[in-house]
């Protein structure tokens, strides 16, 4: 299934892509795409459902984040042996975790509000898995079963809030409008091997990022499971999981987002984003 | 006011502790203390009811951690500077920012379930306050119109999770039950100086923490300030503030928790905790 939410942001109904690409609401089946909606009883339930069964919905709507009520917002950094390189960074042994406000979650054609003191504005586009039923201290077989689905998540990056603020991640990578996440829910079932889904990302039109799961230092099950050690994931936690080499970080000089840019980003498997970049009143 | 959640984890009700001491029922007033309920609206609503008028609950109920539906769970690192050179580390020259998972959240009472290949299981008494309207840009004098109210948290840490596994704190401050919190969220008006709140915290009737947020390095205000240029708060979310000395890291040797021990720590203004640690059969 593709699994979407459409509507106003903070009134999104849950729906559902068919195979012709027809939007159809989900919305007598779930109130929302979040919490124990989530859940692989509630995925098998919908998936039991003859799409041309549900109304159709105005395909003219916004479409939001796919995940409502989120939980923690999960980060793995430098998890592409090219962007660890390019960042001037050594190859983890372990996952390197950090944190997105919950706050920063937005939709998939949403603008992107440029904070007025902001000068190092980067991009990075992402594959995040949605979780769908708890996982605590399970092992990499299991933690497929744990995932609702994956979507794809624009990791908006303040690099001097990031690096220049004193430790810990979470500064640049919070501001409102940050994380851009969907169009879909992609369920399991839908993708023959995670670890091989590409990735691209334009900005105005030219190509900045082109990378491949299959070139990720952690896969998806080794995150699930080596985060379980740590923390019990919950439904609508969301695991953004890194991304490859081509930010603007990493060229010479280093090129950054301004006011007016238009960022495209996408995956065959994964659906695409749009997003401008405006100038925030604040 | 003094406002608790009380009843089985996952079911608590909203309640008020009255001059008298005596709990009351707020489920008439309110579903739960969470979400647009911590809003000045509503608190000014419920101040303005006469706790009399309450219904009385039965005080041999649990209590748990005053905020329901908890967004974010932000930690600032290195706050009071004895504790910042107990750990070897400089005085941070910008509130060192770090976040818990929110499923760590547990009540005032409850069990800390040590993970069973934990070494380093540390204590930590703070100040946390809850975000009661939401904060992006504010200024310093603003804050205190942003919290809801001031509660007692037990930052549990993981000393060898924390520091030994690859960057970025949250994986040594997330596991279930590592953030106990409460009993009480105290309202602003009934704390005369924010930055005046003793502190203590025992382990097995040893005192091992004493402390004032008359110490902190960055202020209540100059927190939720300083947030809130990088992320915009949610009501809800929850800033634990920082730790004075005497964890158990800082002493020589360093000294943890082990099975069985006993957590007691308080405030005058915020109540007091006790938790029983107790080895997790996972």
């Amino acid at each position: 299934m593709r699994l979407v939410r459409y509507g106003e942001a903070g009134a999104e109904k849950p729906g559902l892509i068919d195979a012709e690409n027809v939007l159809r609401d989900l919305s007598e089946e779930i109130d929302d795409l979040a919490g124990d909606h989530l859940s692989r009883a509630t995925m098998d339930r919908l998936r039991a459902l003859d799409p041309k069964s549900l109304a159709k919905a105005d395909p003219s709507h916004r479409i939001g984040p796919p995940v409502g009520r989120l939980g923690n917002f999960i980060a793995i950094g430098l998890n592409y042996a090219d962007h660890a390189r390019e960042s001037g960074a050594e190859i983890p042994k372990e996952p390197v975790v950090f944190n997105k406000a919950p706050s920063s979650l937005s939709g998939p054609m949403d603008e992107i509000p440029l904070p007025s003191d902001s000068k190092s504005l980067d991009w990075e586009v992402e594959v995040a898995v949605v979780i769908g039923d708890p996982a605590w201290r399970i092992k990499e077989d299991a933690a497929l079963a744990h995932i609702a689905g994956f979507t794809l998540c624009h990791d908006v990056s303040e690099r001097d809030w990031q690096r220049e603020r004193g430790g810990q991640w979470t500064k640049g990578k919070s501001a409102p409008g940050f994380g851009p996440l969907g169009p879909w829910l992609v369920t399991p079932d839908q993708i023959d091997d995670p670890q091989a889904i590409e990735l691209w990302l334009d900005v105005n039109g030219e190509r900045m990022q082109t990378g491949t799961t299959a070139n990720m230092i952690f896969g998806f099950s080794q995150i699930v499971s080596y985060l379980s050690n740590f923390m019990r994931l919950m439904p609508g936690d969301v695991i953004t999981t890194g991304t490859p080499a081509g930010v603007g970080m990493g060229m010479k000089p280093p090129r950054y987002l301004k006011d007016g840019d238009i960022v495209t980003l996408g995956s065959p498997l994964l659906g695409s984003q749009r997003q401008v970049v405006r100038l925030s009143g604040e």
